[in-house]
């Protein structure tokens, strides 16, 4: 990162500003690349996983859920935060099963994401699930999501008129539509 | 909204929890679907712009900027919060001109995303701008940004191996895929 030092913010001290229980923040004094003292209030999160999960026929399974922050139910990929010390992709099986009772047989990486940079350390890690098997629906306690399934064209196409506009949902059918032109290929 | 009855949580009361000036945390009570209550934690953010600068030439203009939560340079297409009561397509222009210098002679609006449903109610709305025309860089105090230049398909390539992880970068990559292929059209 060497030359990265024109660009690059340096910690001078700092810690937790508020403790919600849920949400963390910290606030840290950092030294800018012109020497200047500034503030950096920013959430530290432990990370979650997203998973694609694709059916034997090549439909789709979604989610549908309210989030409170918007106030509205989005179109979702299952996803979950990262208990800690918990494997990724262990928790990408542990997630898929409690939201949709599926279990898969097959699993591969996708890619990393970061969707909140300004302010979050959070990352999202995206896994491709096939050899899907229906199963018991396990939600956590105060969890209400339904389930349903739609085809990769349906799915684009909420993309493309914003229907679906959660990022990894989003992120998530733009690489399924990638994998199956034959364009991007899974390693 | 009346379908949606089984997911929906109602608010109970609550309000700012932590105002630690760039971060406002909002604690409120909710009622569940089930009639439980519990706690939602969540930011409020005015919401932000993003920009695909598409030069004449056909190469993408891009930022390279240090952000301070993971502590690491991220490849970024322009973007910047709204003002209080600015107009989005306003914000969009300012923003582009402050960080690059540029501005443009051709807008349209490509879609919104949001990207931290889980607890903020960010949302980010992408624009295209050609028609590009280098100028001055008005950065903010404490803002350092550095400006390149990418084709489309080396853009790309930096998403499928995930040196750009950031999600608005990915998305609009995607998107810019997607107009160049035909594929979609611009409203």
């Amino acid at each position: 990162m060497s030359t990265d030092a024109h660009l690059k913010e340096e910690k001078v001290d700092g810690g937790i500003a508020y403790d919600g229980g849920f949400l963390k923040i910290h606030k840290d004094r950092v030294r800018l690349p012109n020497g200047a003292l500034t503030n950096r209030e920013y959430i530290r999160h432990p990370g979650a996983v997203a998973i694609l999960p694709v059916l034997d026929d090549g439909r789709i399974l979604l989610e549908r859920q309210f989030r409170y922050p918007n106030a509205q139910v989005f179109i979702e990929f299952p996803a979950g935060k990262i208990d800690e010390g918990e494997d990724h992709l262990e928790c990408a099986k542990r997630e898929l099963e409690e939201e949709t009772g599926y279990t898969a047989t097959e699993w591969h990486f996708v890619t990393t994401i970061h969707n909140a940079i300004a302010y979050s350390d959070e990352h999202l890690d995206l896994y491709l699930a096939r050899g899907l098997k229906a199963g018991d629906v396990k939600l956590d306690e105060g969890e209400f999501v339904e389930c349903f399934t739609a085809t990769l064209d349906e799915l684009l196409e909420w993309v493309r008129t914003g229907e679906v506009s959660d990022v990894k949902t989003v992120i998530g059918a733009f690489w399924l539509d990638k994998l199956r032109r034959g364009d991007w290929k899974l390693n």
